[in-house]
């Protein structure tokens, strides 16, 4: 099988299966145990990985505090800063439209609770529209979610800019960048970012643990109760073999980033360049720029053709790729309501008549040319398939 | 080093090492991407994962909720249930004196949003007081929580009789099975547990995962929101490593708690007796009747002496033990910020005055006799030791 889903998750690299056997073995400590050293030895374990995933970002190690996913990091963000004390007095939140549902959800349940939520327009590329942000903000704003880069469509944002705009509003600013750290320089002053997410997974570490980062003075009430581990933040016993696996991923991707990200960029250049040119009814989502994509990361729709049967084809043929939810385009569907439209895809106005669901592919540092000729060669047969079957397709 | 700190998380078995391996290189999906076979492995996998934790726990496996840690499982079960719209007319919570701090912290935080807490009062030996638990339970209670066994003290209660009791008064009740989970049987129906809560880490799994048991028909709201997962309950990509471990992990301790159980008992009396008789002012904390102890669960302090004291010294011998913290005799402290009252001893009643802190011996099913004769054998010297320098003691 070719992995072409890394958006999902990538695959733990194996210096990163090296470094956390040992803690499935011999140093089992808790690392609140301060007492005995098996205890101390978790702990340092723990601060090293702190360290390097503070490194990757330009952080204060103290200011990195572990989760178990982007989604609890981005809760903790949203949630933790709109109910610390300091902060009730503003109720309103602004979401660019690409946000994830980690941060849509718990936005939307928080209308109930007296919050207004803005959501900030982007561009048919996927890019925020900085006049309508701007025109949104007020004094009354408390907290604004931007994603670095939006996993579905690849479309980097301009976080500089929109930093600038935020934080002259006196806002908060959360950077949702699970998607980007590891493809694309992430840095907290750069970015002003008062809070912001990473996942180890996506960092060649392994599921089940993640980060956010909270800028020192920055007033957060935890929203997991507990114990007093990470600094009183975010209770419970750590996760010490995740946390290890992330320290190593971000260690590697920092160090290695200058090297692979150049090969990535030019695979998915060529992928993207040559997927477009088998048919002229195929079309990119997002931005057709790929300095201003994701490295590796190539999504699109073909006209007619529901993403979720391109997904099964390809999984068929052997590549495991992705599908933003199938958007408005219900009328071949014998089941309306597996039909949802992707709120991305209608973000970036794709027109739903004729869009039925889009294909993301997005690379790793272990993806070769091969695997990128392969899902070449093997497209135009699904495709073909499916415009013969399709009734739309063929009227 | 001889580790009998096993209530801060066993050594994870061979078995599930072996097990979750093949998760850390080859079968790395994301168990929500079904499109490909990948992904569906790691759905499959964590199936039969939540099939194991049900069995341990005589539950339907679709009854059970994975989370990061017993505190998230009990966060989720507190928050989850008093929030949904159907039980928000309720405001009086019930939690006994012995809960862990991941039920006592967001109870007390609920102060301010209207509810009332109330505690249950325990006996000297721990055990929850039937009749001051009858009298707390009204019409307006939403939610009790009653710890099985406690991890400190060793006190295992007597859920049926508690269970009917909060049953009858139409109360929620959650029961937090993190310390007994493995060491004594847990039947969601016996308890008739409405939630219930338990740890991979005490099932020699690793770190990092934890269960929610929610019974059917039980009206809880998620905490941690966004996609779809766990039932809509727990969102984040699932922790298949983790999962995977403790599925493993309840798997083993189901198949083979009668033959381990029995021994660590033995182990346990030993332990005790011997200990008690090596010096008079040696006292057992919670119930001396082993029968209602966690099984290989020893805790006790010694007159005038700081449990912390007596860890230190402990490791230096090359032993893992737990204290809880110590109580109100500051008398000997440099800083009084340094001594917190343990609730837990608070709780039972120990007496302040000559009480400086608890020590806790847990074992696991990897622990042996050589493992007791060795500390019952250095603790002679360590007390000593302590004694010797304690100017409460001499005076």
């Amino acid at each position: 099988m070719i992995y072409l889903d890394n958006i999902a998750g990538c695959a733990p690299d194996k210096r990163v299966v090296e470094k956390i056997l040992p803690f499935l073995t011999e140093r089992y400590g808790n690392a609140s145990s301060h007492f005995y050293h098996l205890g101390r030895d978790a702990f340092e374990a723990m601060e090293d990985a702190r360290k390097e995933v503070a490194k990757l970002i330009g952080a204060n190690s103290d200011d990195v505090y572990f989760t178990a996913s982007g989604t609890e990091s981005n809760n903790l963000a949203l949630k933790g800063i709109i109910s610390h004390p300091d902060n009730l007095h503003k109720k309103h939140i602004i979401l660019s439209e690409l946000e994830h549902y980690s941060l849509q959800n718990p936005a939307r349940r928080l209308i109930s609770k007296g919050y207004r939520i803005s959501w900030a327009k982007v561009t048919p590329q996927g890019h925020v529209d900085t006049d309508h942000l701007a025109s949104l903000l007020d004094d009354d704003t408390v907290f604004v979610a931007i994603q670095h880069a939006n996993p579905e469509i690849g479309t980097v944002q301009d976080i500089a800019t929109i930093s600038k705009l935020v934080k002259a509003s006196g806002a908060h600013l959360h950077i949702d960048a699970v998607a980007s750290a590891g493809l694309l320089p992430v840095d907290v002053d750069t970015f002003q970012a008062d809070t912001l997410s990473l996942s180890g997974t996506n960092l060649y570490g392994i599921r089940g643990t993640a980060a956010l980062y909270i800028r020192k003075g920055v007033k957060i009430l935890s929203v997991t109760e507990g114990g007093g581990q990470e600094q009183g933040v975010r209770a419970g016993s750590e996760n010490i073999v995740g946390i290890v696996a992330m320290g190593e991923g971000a260690r590697i991707v920092r160090e290695e980033m200058s090297t692979y990200v150049p090969q990535l960029q030019a695979l998915g250049e060529n992928l993207m360049s040559r997927i477009t040119s088998l048919y002229d009814f195929i079309h990119i989502t997002g931005e057709s720029d790929m300095s201003k994509r994701l490295p590796g990361n190539v999504s699109f729709w073909v006209e007619y053709i529901e993403g979720e049967s391109l997904l099964m084809w390809y999984a068929v043929k052997g590549f495991a790729v992705a599908s933003g939810s199938a958007c408005a385009s219900n009328i071949l569907a014998e089941d309306e309501d597996d039909l949802e439209a992707s709120p991305i895809l209608t973000a970036v106005g794709v027109p739903t008549d004729i869009c039925a669901g889009s294909v993301t592919m997005s690379l790793s540092r272990t993806n070769t040319q091969d695997d990128v000729d392969r899902v070449i060669a093997e497209t135009p047969d699904i495709v073909d398939r499916l415009c013969a079957i399709s009734p739309a397709f063929n009227k």
